[in-house]
């Protein structure tokens, strides 16, 4: 067993994800997030399976800095979300899964609640930062809510994880030619779009003694 | 696209992984935690890395059955467990991570604060059920307690994520003999501790529909 102080535990832990990625070089602006989704996930697979659209990293930080609102797709997401590094910027962090409009429309639809979140989303009427963790139909609700032109999202987190259009619902929004970071192929979940997000924080403005 | 009913989706989830086990067979009261787990990461990794202790499952499911409380060490472990699942068999679901008195403590003492979570585990004086999603500290912490006869917890659901004392952690208590379900390696997660919950929560009361 290592003898380590819990401050210097995240620290040691990048060291070493750093030390395992063999020489593989990132991209200065994406290596903290490709690497915290590392350190969440112990999965090195994202080295090769994350997106970037073109020049997304910067805009999302600007985006983070002016306060945008952060939505995610889970209350789980929302949960693994550092509320603190949020709040530091004036960003709010929502999940609509479980409110009961959502339930009721969702019902009546015959759609999913994610989907139904997106359009609450639309109606915050501020830049939005869409961090889908889950669900594969929140990114397809998505994708219509843009084409239509309701709602065009400063960044969207695009990580939904299974096995049911999840592959393409993600290639769906990089085909959009959005502002995206996407897990692509099956792998992701709420935990790597809160790591996504934490990253994001964390860049736009860094934590002391870290 | 597939075309799919929200409610199938998990159904046709399910369907997916098993056709991909490519003929592997798991033991029968095993098989819906493993799967829930690959549910949850889409990875297939986890059908050789998971450890059960000899007749875990059986055992935990009477002890939720009997209404034992559940102990995240993560509030996004405890966001993603389903409380309705809980409910109806009497479980609590707590998590002490943001209690103050456990941020004090775990500063005083130069620990973790999921370390001193297990100590709170401990005052709850009733059956419980542990559920490690992030910390090895509170296994290690855990492992411990167990020795000192402060606590017997009915399972232990060890999968902490990371690269910082994880698997020893992880070794520990599958060699303390503890009831336990544990992913081996460096790989878990919050994810994937709700996900073990929930899996037992349903065989332990079945879902309407599912």
């Amino acid at each position: 067993m290592e003898k380590i102080n819990p401050m210097d535990i995240e620290k040691r832990s990048f060291e070493i994800i750093s030390s395992e990625l063999n020489g593989i070089v990132l991209d200065e602006e994406k290596a903290p997030i490709v690497k915290r989704v590392i350190h969440t996930t112990a999965d090195f697979e994202y080295v090769d399976n994350m997106y970037f659209s073109e020049g997304v990293v910067e805009k999302a930080l600007e985006a983070l800095k002016r306060g945008a609102a952060i939505v995610t797709d889970t209350n789980m997401a929302k949960s693994g979300i550092n509320k603190a590094a949020a709040a530091r910027l004036g960003c709010e962090v929502h999940c609509f899964m479980a409110d009961e409009d959502v339930a009721k429309s969702a019902k009546e639809q015959g759609v999913t609640r994610a989907a139904v979140c997106m359009e609450k989303a639309v109606e915050l009427q501020k830049p939005v930062v869409i961090a889908v963790g889950n669900a594969p139909t929140a990114l397809i609700r998505l994708e219509e809510l843009m084409k239509e032109g309701k709602i065009k999202p400063e960044l969207i987190i695009g990580v939904p994880v299974g096995f049911v259009n999840v592959v393409e619902s993600k290639e769906l929004i990089i085909n959009s030619g959005a502002d995206a970071i996407i897990a692509k192929g099956r792998k992701g979940g709420s935990n790597v779009a809160a790591a996504i997000v934490n990253a994001l924080l964390y860049m736009a403005s860094p934590r002391e003694g870290i």
